[in-house]
């Protein structure tokens, strides 16, 4: 009995040459695409951690924000402008008006920006403030945005869909790939699985990377606070992430000090500044081991 | 504990005020709106049945197979122009090309057209082809694309996620109905879950048609090709979405008579002509027996 | 890359060589081989109606009901003695007390009883006073039981577990074939997948029907009561189960006449006996149809 | 729309009181229960490793690969003598020949015997030989088998079903509780998801044990090897369980020595014993950095 649409492993070569580890023989066994934004590494001997707001909602709060990820120790800095909500009567986002904000953030803090753009006519205007886009667990298999990111030449990170196999996740990555840009990193942020709403928003697939890591050469990270919806699990799964070698986290994180405005979007999910530098000194602590073994096994 | 991003049926008046049935009052307990395309009314007594080839490959093949679906039964044509493809290196569809070509088995046949738009900057010229535009699953919650197709006016087809909650997919039909357009027809056509890829493509939910009809009065149908991916199953399971009590059914259907060319998309999905023939005489039967069971209640 | 555990209906032979359909040959194509429990046969030309009690509560709750399912017309009657319950504080079932109500039940109404048994030391008991013994969803794997139901000669009703695959499903029932009892009716009853809670409590995989039947020549019916945990859903999945073409339906029924005492297990779920006569009816205007049209056909 | 059997985690102090950390003041907030196996303590401050083979196949393998733990620095051994096989076809397990041969291993290493039970007769005979019983995901809810291990009071390894909600898992738990038997370490391997079988067995849902923490305060630990079914990928899913805050890892290891007789089960997920020499390691950096970490604390 052969089904529709059945596609496996065995299919990426087909599927995905341009990103595919096994077509690609110029870059080699177990190495990594290095992607530069900024002049932050993706892929290189350090997890990146990039933190910030949920939405961008005001000048204070995105640069308040801003500030305690830098002091913490972040990277870059996350934080949507156009926002993909269930509802049309939910806050949709602060527009071109937001990007400026992150923009003065960066300017302000040096980190790099990631934004969401989820309209393929958008595109340019997002890339006149960001560094980074990112393409969204919803637009995962929208393909003319993926066509448009490609196009722009952006660094992009591209968000795994919510039902999203592999050969899917990898195929989508491949239309920003035709048009030239190899400037992906990817990223896992949970699935819809039977237990989702229980005790958590998804459930954070870990076994997925090592089956990225083995079929292409592109970097990928982890997002614990979608993965979990639970503020107070995404330390524990941010280390885990770590351990279990990824190439780094995008964390939203809200800040304590601001009282009165209580943020809009998936307030439960963020964590304050103090557990971003606890997660930070996780991953400083396991690049010192990293390094420290490497020294040794010389 | 509570989880960033928990919705439950119970928010379904504050996420989708414009369709939910609790709020609109308008539309009778029980009641369905009727969605009328050319002439085909969509929550009528008859379920409607559309059918046509996965994607137009030609003029041969597609007014082969439109000339077929209208002989077996059917009361609209669906076709694809531009097909959403796991790999960019696949058929992407025809294009306009395939528009125009659907445009003429619709003038020879008389059946009303239904085909995908995926790209917002497109839905315009689609909309001057085609009677109805289908949102697909990939692009459920692709807000843009949504936003386009209210503005049309156009009667939209909405497919449901992969893996898509109840809310998620009337919160998307509303974005649809916020542009004053309340011209929707959803459509339930599998979910991802773990039996999917060993004997079915998806997992046919029948049960959501059941709460979709309590909580909003849109009217909806099934699509049994997506929903199992192997042509021996589309009949059986097309008889169930019926007997279930769905307004209609979209199915993929292959010509017998053209032999050389090999269908690029989904071939072993598509059913022929003569088992269209037994699901619509299926569907006259049902009527019938509603007829009869209600002329006797008199 | 290989994983462990890994499986496909390409392995049934192997897995399940006694009631392969593919090794079998004894049993044609497309036939079905007939259980029969008194003088019900299940895989016969008309779908087979069990019904009951979730639980056998009383002396008067379970012969009120079954007087009023055999009034409705249904063929069997159903009723846990032995109930499997999420938490060891709830009601665990009368146990021999309510095998010996059930007797009584039958013996007045004539319907044969099928009824749970979950302790392979407690299948002689059981046998002594059903006609059918059910091996419930979380007793799928139950291996050493499933043998002592082999050993007994007793037809089994083998529920599918909560998210088994085909493969393993048919691999129980095979450690009953074993045995030498070939007396088996499998029984799907909806799986866990992310939609369960939103709006049902399992969904029913109505596609598995049609790959059991093209993998076994065993019977397979269908619980609309489990897979959908709402008592308004079950009338239409039972059509839709039957227009599929499913052997038979196993329905929880609960007596409209008893005020009083609430049915302590699964209530939501059951019926009254009025919604069971439509079904009964449903299944009646459907076996009509099938004999007309092979008249017709003749 | 109320539906059956839903229930949340509201209802744990009415599922599962005994075991409930809302219910029991006794055990404090953030504290776990430690059960001790042999002079083996879980729950304590260092996370506990338990390895060996699938199946005990010789007696030569099974001491073999029980040196090469110990050597390793694996704290406990494991290894089935009765085997749950999805078709009877297939090895069943050695019996009680292989817990002797157990038995043997572990006088010779001073590695205290986890080994699965699934016959509620056998579970006197087992106990004779084993430090802890392993009631496996197949039985989880084979509740007479749960009570018996309960009335045993032998320490528990309570594997979470494929399919299992938190509170069906707790639900479980309770069964051995209420017969005066808090001895209970549970033990998450992984779940059916949609992805299973794409690149990993099942997927490891890291998530729950946070959840676990917060609602019991009985020790949790993970099955690295069912949860990918990959050997490649447990080393990294072994780390991020132990980094994310788990108290220990139950890990199939086959033996690269014996290259003769190649291992009937689940080899493909199966590590060799370098492999978990540095997942040892990993665990001992862990263990340190905490110690140091709470020095500086003071």
């Amino acid at each position: 009995m052969s089904i529709a649409g059945n596609v496996g492993l065995e299919d990426l070569p087909r599927i995905c040459p341009l990103i595919s580890r096994r077509v690609q023989s110029a870059v080699r066994v177990e190495e990594t695409r290095v992607v530069t934004v900024g002049k932050v590494p993706f892929g290189g001997p350090r997890p990146v951690i990039i933190a910030g707001p949920c939405a961008v909602e005001s000048r204070e709060q995105t640069l308040a924000v801003a500030r305690a990820v830098k002091d913490a120790g972040a990277n870059m800095l996350r934080g949507g402008a156009f926002k993909p909500r269930t509802s049309p009567h939910d806050f949709q986002g602060m527009g071109v008006e937001g990007l400026r904000i992150l923009s003065e953030a960066s300017d302000e803090t040096g980190l790099p920006i990631v934004t969401e753009v989820m309209d393929p006519r958008l595109v340019e205007t997002v890339c006149a403030y960001a560094d980074m886009l990112q393409i969204g667990s919803r637009n995962m298999q929208n393909y003319p945005l993926l066509v448009e990111a490609g196009k722009s030449g952006k660094p992009v990170l591209l968000k795994r869909g919510m039902a999203a196999s592999l050969c899917e996740w990898l195929g989508a990555a491949e239309y920003i790939a035709k048009e030239g840009n190899l400037e992906i990193v990817l990223c896992e942020r949970g699935i819809k699985a039977f237990p989702a709403g229980e005790y958590s928003r998804n459930v954070l697939d870990l076994s997925v990377i090592a089956a990225v890591k083995t079929e292409t050469f592109l970097p990928v990270i982890v997002d614990p606070s979608h993965a979990t919806g639970v503020s107070s699990m995404v330390e524990s799964a941010s280390c885990a992430a770590i351990a279990a070698g990824r190439h780094g986290l995008i964390i939203e994180v809200a800040d304590d000090q601001v009282g009165a405005a209580k943020p809009q979007c998936d307030a439960v999910q963020a964590i304050f500044p103090g557990t971003l530098k606890r997660i930070v000194q996780f991953v400083d602590s396991r690049v010192e081991q990293s390094w420290l073994r490497k020294a040794h096994a010389v």
